[in-house]
């Protein structure tokens, strides 16, 4: 695609941000555009997810842009934090918008908190509702239980432990602690910590969740030109992509024949792979969705950087973690920084290729961002332009 | 765009369907794969409105899809009906997917009834919800409520009657009079019923209003070989665009300074009409958006085909009705065949293009496409491949 990131953006990250969601989105996307050195005037086009509040038109008038030629939703949540860069890539490359601005803003812990379930929501004659019904009765109400099955199955198919997850956060840990954005600074744990923390939903300890949070991030997608303008490096797009699979249901795709074998991963890294012309060995930076730690383990594997049930060794080799030959979330991930729907990942993979990151890791070529299995994925590969 | 409609489907459209949303999008979905001659497996790509009920990863599944590179959405409802099909020309162009089916499935009329209103519903933080809190309290708690504004402004600046109104719905339903996909086949009306209609929000009487109703439609966008390759012929995408004004609400933007200087339509239509390299003169039949009446005027005017305050004058001179110089939704629109949030119009302007409608207007070279203002617009010009 011939798409660039110009600017990144965020605000701080919390547990009650006091202000709307709409001001954090706007806070976030005003951000982005001073990092990239655009005015807010010239955002034409705006993609958010569609489980956000703050439409895009209501971004538009509270930063001053006054003509829209592109707005676009990618639905499935934090699995589609890369396609909303995606959407935008796809409008500058087509000429439907020249500054494209993506934003993710959600009072998550201090509002509505998705930890809480859908228990207690209005039943609706809808196949996304309907979907939920095969599971709600059972007492599977939020992702801790959707995942938490997929995590049982990993432990039953590859003699995998609670540790092997553990040493997950504990690398997050490890990088949230020297990054001052992320909430747990100078908040490192050991695994003891990790194998001592409280079941959540077993097999899923606390600290193998991630961290329900208050916050937005933006990210300015614009042509070649107005990237390379701007104050910072422009980052080149290599490689952008959606996935699904077949039976695939929303967090929940637990009606496969094989578990664990996810083709939402490869679907998305097997066109990630091909348009960038690379394969994972080419990888210096890895950035997955970290909402639980073993779909960390499940997206080593499905992403091809680790042979089935090999990601447990690899982590607890230190490969993972600060000094190993893959650093993964180098910020902190969901579980150090915060948890804003993979999209402060994303930011995080445009500092990594700037070389500006507060854990940089030496000489960047590409990054790779992807999201976690058990519904449709999405993933970017980032690299200098 | 390098991207072509090859197939279109709908269900009947009903006040009851007796059948789930899902069951609705399949069968549009599957009927327009029919119509392209393409085999359902061969779908890697899907785009709803963001309010649709039946998520891409439902529909993939029921229609036997196993592998999506593509699914995106279009937030601003029937507005951004020419959305979905720009989303799925682009990502055809972009190669994210090369077959790609645009829906929109809802009982509407049986189900969640929209002219109900918003009244009742949680409140809850969000920029969307608050929105509506500076009209709801005031009873604008509908779509009837937020038009008829419009409306009663459109009376004021322009000295226009509820007839002029009228013309429209009259017009529409001589068209549907003779459509047997229509709910009001056969059931021509004059100008005296629509004037003895009752008040629904003066100045809107009930036929000034759409039709509630259930059923879906469905449209495939793919590459000029499938296109080509199918039994029907191919229709080319010669323009597509969405557009949006400064300080817009979405189908409430009353805020502005000139309340019917609506930019939605111009930043649309400028890029439709450059894209596609003509103007309104050389378009032989447009579908307008008509959940109301008056909005049909503020289209005509807006889009360019009517100077301001002018469109009441054309109507009543027999131009948008049959044998007129503009045939309007000569499917019946959405006051005569069904409201389908504008995805029957797309259909309409598809048949239009191939020769194929009922009510077919000769020698079709552009069909436009719009959706109405008050909030973000989208729109397509169409014509032979």
């Amino acid at each position: 695609m011939t798409a660039w990131i110009a600017g990144i953006g965020a605000t701080e990250f919390s547990m009650a941000s006091h202000r709307s969601e709409l001001r954090l989105a706007v806070e976030a996307v005003l951000a982005a555009l001073a990092d990239a050195g655009i005015a807010p005037e010239a955002v034409d086009g705006l993609v958010t997810l569609s489980a956000d509040g703050s439409p895009e038109i209501e971004v538009a008038r509270a930063i001053g842009a006054d003509r829209l030629t592109f707005t676009g939703r990618a639905h499935y949540g934090g699995a589609d934090s890369c396609a909303t860069v995606r959407l935008a890539a796809m409008a500058v490359d087509t000429g439907a918008a020249e500054v494209v601005v993506c934003y993710r803003a959600f009072n998550e812990r201090s509002g509505d908190r998705y930890g809480q379930g859908l228990a207690g929501l209005p039943a609706v004659p809808t196949a996304e509702a309907a979907q939920f019904g095969w599971s709600l009765p059972f007492g599977l109400v939020n992702a801790a239980g959707w995942m938490g099955l997929f995590a049982r199955r990993y432990l039953h198919e590859y003699g995998a432990t609670s540790a092997d997850f553990g040493r997950v956060t504990v690398a997050a840990r490890a990088y949230a602690a020297t990054n001052p954005a992320a909430r747990f600074y100078r908040r490192p744990i050991t695994l003891a910590d990790h194998q001592r923390s409280r079941w959540v939903v077993e097999p899923l300890r606390l600290l193998d969740c991630c961290l329900e949070s208050d916050g937005a991030v933006a990210v300015v997608v614009t042509g070649r030109a107005r990237a390379a303008d701007g104050p910072a490096p422009p980052v080149a797009i290599r490689a952008a992509a959606q996935g699904a699979g077949g039976n695939q249901h929303l967090m929940a795709g637990h009606y496969i024949d094989r578990p664990l074998d996810f083709p939402e991963l490869t679907v998305t890294s097997g066109q990630l792979w091909a348009q960038a012309a690379i394969g994972p060995d080419d990888i210096q930076v890895a950035i997955l969705y970290d909402h639980f730690t073993p779909m960390v383990l499940a997206q080593l594997e499905g992403y091809g950087f680790c042979p089935p049930g090999q990601a447990g060794a690899f982590v607890a080799a230190g490969e993972i973690g600060p000094g190993g030959s893959l650093p993964v979330n180098p910020h902190g991930g969901q579980l150090g920084e915060a948890y804003l729907h993979g999209m402060n990942g994303i930011n995080e993979a445009v500092r990594q290729v700037r070389g500006s990151a507060v854990n940089q890791v030496a000489n960047v070529e590409h990054v790779f961002v992807g999201t976690p299995p058990g519904g449709p994925t999405s993933g970017l590969i980032l690299a200098p332009a």
